[in-house]
């Protein structure tokens, strides 16, 4: 083995060792060691990369001698020398993260051209190619690593195309190029104030340099925060032996998929370019071909391309993205990875894979991505919708999209917040991939399947369409052409990128289709998991929805939605601003029907089935005026001569929203604490949830198990007090009806103290129900309503916290607290059922911690029900692991 | 063995069964069996109570007829029958409780006298003390039992006065008491409607169950609040065989400390009433002789008397609280306890029994209330105040007071939230309580030095004058008049509980004199004590106090205040409001010498110890205006026409307050969380520390051990990025300084993920402070702000929680987290230094859980450091137990 600390030849890895080599490192030396043809490398470390951050840019002291030595390494392998006038060695330099991150970071080509060498590199008989591959590293060495801004190169290529009178790069002659090289040089040196460096070795090292700091750049930190990749990782970088697709017409480039990335339909998907570089296949700059139609162009190369793609898919178990390259008709694979993928195409990939016997169903679940999911579960477009396309591009990634028009990221970025957006460009960039994010869709003029916009979007569930050709953007002005018709900012389109067409407009939307696949892989879900999977619902609608996705039940229904209804918030103000115990009574008597309503929608729509529901928990201000607006209204009213009654009522309930402000809601008088100052509330709340139980049983033979919660309890006396209530009303009245029907008491489990306590608490409760998004507040003190535009958004961007806590539980933090409480739970009451409600049910990194730690079951939003059914599957394999 | 489950006969019992028993009844049978002549008598346990609580107020089925069988025996042996003409049995029916409740339940004396056994009760020979014991009887069981109004039989008794021409209730004859009898049965039956019940056993019955349920009276209920009893508890009854103080002028009654209860002074403290009733004497209806007088009148029972007092006090090594009765000169001591004392009584006392030998050092720590000591520790009136005093009565209870006066408990109550307030009454009774709890001082016309005013205040530490003849109290129009004045509710009086004097108007006070049995007490406190004991002060003069006071360093030294004081509010303004970073650095660096020169105060005074610094802590609105406030200032000037360019400043203001407006500020941008986005603030902190630091070296030639505290850290990452910035900034000063100084960065355990995550913290923490405060606010999700005036009163009265949490730490919830937090620290870092500050440190029951978890010290206000040293010193005996 020849590799030293920070640096390591090709042969010297393999496939295991992406941590240290990167995605890419590793990938190639698995290659190699596959006998899959691969250019000769060396691979700079990620830990070589993260000890520079460490020491603030500065390279470990052995690095430079180590990659010089690896180079010698390279140079005797090859017979090749870096900077050897007659045998010149190129090299790419690129960065290889241990996750991938596609165009995220900087790339180096072709280095080892100069004046020296391009003559050799010449000597194969192609000058135009020395010359055009020595312009094209002048600029990007120019603009990547000594951050020259690239209009002085675009503009100094235009001007040489407009003197020349042509309209194409390729139409330069070798001449043409030679004059180019010579304005590149000196305008570098310009740039520079001549501190332009032409010594290779030196090219080199700052080419590495170049890479290593790229992993810091805006957009990789942007594009690791969507991804949840902690910057701590690094970049390993890949220095490599140039291989050559525009050495010709017998030298090609191309990208492919072993399968199609957008169905997952067994077939080949890929594109190749004749005589260009990789670059010209990623950018979208030259629209390339079907890969099928290089048979006939490079049968040989083309078999053989075949051969290594069947092969590395079964040595990978997984469909894969490979890049390859053609110089002078012999193949290169430059780089496998597992492929990126739709959701559905996930679904039918993972299907096939265990239908072909070279995957188990574990495994096929194993391997899913649970969040894309969430983008069968979006809706498509009205098949019936009878509109004529304005548009037709390629259908990049599947899905609708609707909004109106962002004709830049950055305008995508700060509209996408406030209203649904389309970001329409020629071709996105990974600069973009701030707007990216916030869009609902894409829509691009030019690049093809694998463009970047197109990969991006895909890994996001995003909708888009891309190489639209019949379109003309005008980024200046803020509009696109379509036809005859320009459309702007304040104009809507719909896009369907499942079909590639593009529609004025907005299409009506139908829900989501969940195909066979989808079926097979949640079935076999189903089978693996042991948590429950229940959803969060407080009305009829979403009762159903929960259940068609297959919900066991509902995990928590709130019943403070059912207070904020327009026609009965009166009916509760009433009773807030009650002044006695009577006038309270008799608002809580208007209240009841309505409750008992609502919740027989709720259980006829989950009959059989168990339902929570959680007595009321907001603060009562909540059901008032705003202090601030109502102390302004009524010194308006003072100052501007208001009636003297108007300014008594507005006065008299001003002192009623100041009685009721607090300066921390959040700790406030709320949960059981509301039921223990007034037990009418929780009282009338178990009259209406028993009627209702049993006016359902009446009517349709059965009804549900119901479960009552209360909420916020500290203090296990507070439950035993609370329970009390509810236990003597629900007796009651199932006395009076005379019939028989089963009903629990249990409460949430949302404090530190309920947590560390859980061992009192459970001698009252017959289930816990995880609160988490209090806890979350509660234990790390943080308020949600404040933090997110607060420090917390800036934690998370500076990595003081792993993600955000609300997204993913704080498995740390609030995870222990969970645990703590089950555990101390369970310690009194053997099996105690615990279960997890609010957002955090719905997160496949929380579903799995959920699971480690043993509840019963997880209660999300109905649409990620799927979601979690699979997250659950997953979360037992991991633990089996 | 005669008891049964709920009847303990007198010989059954002995002193160790104060659970069951009640203190009293406890207490009689040792008496009784130690041969100290003691009536006969059976106790119905607490036991029963209990029980009767729990079924709603129905009692246990066996416990009649138990009651009944104890009542046969009790006949047997006295060969008295309850009812029996001839030789009637007169029983008292008292309450018990565990701890004493002096007053605050119910008595019911004289039960057995009735129309059939007066004649058996004078065949003695004293026919109208048969006949005043009936009358007294009526009138007791009357009110007590059935709840008849007191006025009903306090009408009829003036009115026959009136009729027969005398003032004093001794002058009425036997043939008035007679008719007076008549007259209160008549009265009896029209108030109850005919059911006025007459046989004795049924008044038994109803006797025990009307002690049962003044358990649960107002009164007892504050009373309970107030000393931190619980209602679980219930109360015994103890039915005994009257004897009778009032048989003529052989027979007397009284009470006796078997010490001075004031002073601790080993001298005879007692009084007595010749031919009387218990009740005068407590009352304070007749003022009563000094007990010395006794030896002249009955010098047998005196003699007795005083043997007994001794054996008593020998055999319980303390000083003791006794009653006794004197029938026809033979002695019966009826109670024996260990009297309430003032703190000055209670170190007197356990100094002197060390001497004597009769304790240990460890036994005299162990039995004195360390929250007493705090009376010691308030001021005393300046002795050179060269004032007359206006009046004179009995000093009572000792230590300064003054206040404006109010005339009802009532008033106190309210008025005493908002100013000091002196509660003036002719004598209180238990119905007062509440409010004497909110007085400063008690000033009584009637009554002695064992009255119910003194003993109550003495209990409490507030000075009481009791008994000034002089004075002339009109509660109707609220005036006392003194001499020729008349003062009332807005005329404030200075009392001298030491002297008894009254003062008119406010006299000059002087600090605390630490005595030398205080400075003997914390000596041994501190020789057993193992938590070190530090104080809360960010200012030199607290600082120099808590020096004085025996604290060993300062545990919290706040750094907001000095940004508050009003020459500083706007620097610290500027820098809040500053829009970019050099605005920001300028204000800074204003505020840097003001922070260095407090930081020079208190290290000065504190040099040779540890100070903790801890940084800026408080969301920065709070030095901004208020937010309903400054919005409605802006609607005036624009409703009222203020000039442009005042509205254009405050609208501006404004929309600053409005940005850093959170909704849940306890939750919000504050601790460590501003340190991460302004990291200027700690760097600016940290260069007035360290400069403070060195410049006091330079002065003294010794300074402070450094301790720089970061406050509110959730994760480790916060921790180690604010420790980064200041040690870089400490060094930076102490490597310009040229010196060499030692300091340490630790942080608050103030949240409770950062319990939970203890281990991960203490990786970068020389040191751990617990901030129960804050622990208690997240931990069971309260705001103190809001919560003491909400729900969490109501919870402390409901007892649904043991205590307010922010008095005294809650032992499960936050005491576990601050356990965990101990726990996971040291985990990683063995014998990590660990303290607490904040309000608990200075409250005994928390500091007790503190050394039993095992921190290594607390720390307080300064004038709770002796409190804390004493409590540091029990905590350890405890443990030892």
């Amino acid at each position: 083995m020849a590799h030293t600390e920070y640096v390591y030849d090709l042969a010297d890895g393999d496939g295991t060792m992406k941590t240290l080599l990167g995605g890419k490192g590793a990938g190639v030396a698995e290659m190699h060691r596959l006998g899959v043809p691969v250019p000769d490398a060396f691979t700079v470390t990620t830990h070589a990369c993260v000890e520079t951050m460490n020491r603030k840019g500065e390279w470990p002291e052995t690095l430079w001698s180590e990659v010089e030595e690896a180079l010698t390494r390279l140079e005797e392998r090859t017979g090749l020398g870096l900077g050897d006038p007659e045998k010149p060695l190129l090299l790419s330099v690129r960065s290889g993260a241990v996750q991938s991150m596609p165009g995220m970071m900087d790339t180096i080509l072709n280095l080892g051209v100069s004046d020296e060498t391009v003559a050799g590199l010449a000597a194969g008989g192609d000058e135009r190619f020395a010359w055009d591959s020595y312009r094209r590293f002048i600029q990007m060495y120019g603009e990547v690593v000594e951050g020259i801004e690239p209009h002085v190169y675009e503009d100094a290529l235009t001007a040489i195309k407009n003197e020349k009178g042509v309209e194409n790069d390729t139409d330069l002659t070798t001449e043409d190029l030679k004059e180019l090289v010579a304005r590149f040089k000196k305008l570098s040196n310009e740039a520079l104030g001549g501190e332009w460096t032409s010594d290779p070795k030196e090219q080199l090292k700052r080419a590495i340099n170049a890479v290593f700091q790229s992993w810091l750049n805006p957009r990789a930190e942007v594009y690791r925060r969507a991804n949840n990749i902690s910057a701590a990782l690094g970049t390993a970088v890949n220095v490599m032996q140039m291989v050559f697709g525009n050495r010709g017409e017998t030298s090609a480039t191309g990208v492919l998929f072993t399968r199609n990335p957008s169905t997952g339909v067994d077939e080949l998907y890929g594109e190749f370019l004749v005589n260009a570089q990789g670059e010209d296949v990623v950018a979208g700059i030259r629209t390339p071909r079907p890969l099928e139609e290089m048979e006939e162009v490079l049968p040989d190369a083309y078999r053989e391309l075949l051969d290594n793609m069947k092969k590395m898919e079964q040595h990978y178990k997984d469909m894969q993205d490979m890049e390859f390259t053609i110089e002078n008709g012999k193949l290169y694979l430059l780089q496998t990875r597992n492929g990126k993928r739709t959701a559905a195409a996930a679904l039918k990939v993972a299907n096939d894979l265990v239908d072909e016997g070279v995957i188990t169903k574990e495994e096929a679940l194993a391997r899913i991505e649970p969040a894309q999911l969430d983008q069968l579960l979006h809706p498509g477009i009205d098949p019936n919708h009878g509109q004529q396309s304005i548009a037709k591009g390629l259908p990049a990634s599947p899905g609708a999209a609707l909004g109106k028009l962002c004709f830049s990221a950055d305008d995508a970025d700060v509209r996408g917040d406030n209203e649904p957006v389309i970001l329409v460009r020629f071709e996105t960039t990974p600069d973009d991939i701030h707007g990216v994010i916030k869009a609902q869709g894409v829509l691009t003029a030019h690049g093809g399947m694998t463009s970047h916009a197109a990969v991006v979007a895909r890994g996001m569930g995003k909708p888009c369409v891309a190489g639209a050709h019949g379109i003309k953007i005008n980024p200046e002005a803020k509009t696109v052409t379509i036809g005859d018709k320009e459309y702007g900012e304040d104009d809507t389109l719909t896009l369907d990128g499942s079909t590639g067409e593009v529609y004025a407009g907005e299409l009506p939307l139908v829900p989501p289709q969940i195909n066979d696949d989808f079926q097979h892989i949640v079935q076999w879900a189903d089978e693996v998991r042991r948590l429950g999977v229940r959803a969060n619902a407080d009305n009829r609608t979403d009762a159903m929805k929960a259940r068609e996705l297959g919900a066991q039940g509902i995990g928590l229904c709130r019943t403070e939605h059912m207070f904020m209804a327009e026609d009965r918030l009166p009916a509760v103000r009433e009773m807030i601003l009650a002044e006695n115990d009577q006038e309270r009574a008799a608002a809580l008597e208007k209240i009841l029907p309505m409750q008992q309503q609502d919740f027989e929608g709720i259980f006829d729509a989950m009959s059989g089935l168990p339902v929570t529901v959680r007595l009321l928990d907001p603060p009562l201000h909540e059901f008032l005026p705003n202090l601030v607006e109502q102390s302004l209204k009524v010194q308006e009213l003072e100052l501007t001569g208001g009636a003297a009654e108007d300014i008594e009522r507005e006065k008299h309930l001003l002192g009623q929203v100041k009685k009721l402000h607090e300066q921390n809601p959040m700790l406030g008088t709320r949960g059981c604490r509301l039921g223990m100052l007034y037990p009418e509330i929780p009282e009338m709340q178990t009259r209406a949830i028993i009627r209702a139980a049993l006016a359902v049983r009446k009517a349709k033979g059965e009804t549900v198990d119901v479960e009552i919660m209360i909420p916020l309890v500290a203090y296990a006396e507070e439950l035993k007090r609370q329970r009390a209530v509810v236990v003597e009303t629900a007796d009651e009245e199932i006395a009076n009806s005379g019939e028989e029907i089963n009903y629990t008491v249990g409460t949430m489990i949302e404090l530190p103290r309920a947590a560390v306590t859980a061992d009192q608490i459970a001698e009252h409760a017959d289930f816990f129900s995880f609160g988490t998004n209090d806890l979350t507040q509660t234990g790390i003190g943080i308020s949600r309503d404040d933090a997110e535009q607060g420090f917390l958004g800036q934690y998370v961007i500076d990595e003081v916290m792993p993600r955000n806590p609300f997204e993913s539980v704080d498995r740390d933090g609030v995870g222990e607290l969970v645990r703590i409480g089950v555990d101390k739970g369970r310690s009194v009451k053997n099996g105690l059922k615990t279960g997890v409600c609010g957002e955090h049910g719905g997160d496949p990194e929380s579903i799995d911690l959920f699971n480690e730690i043993g509840l019963d079951y997880v209660s999300c939003s109905p649409y990620r029900v799927p979601i979690a059914r699979f997250a659950a599957a997953q979360a037992v394999l991991n633990q089996q692991k």
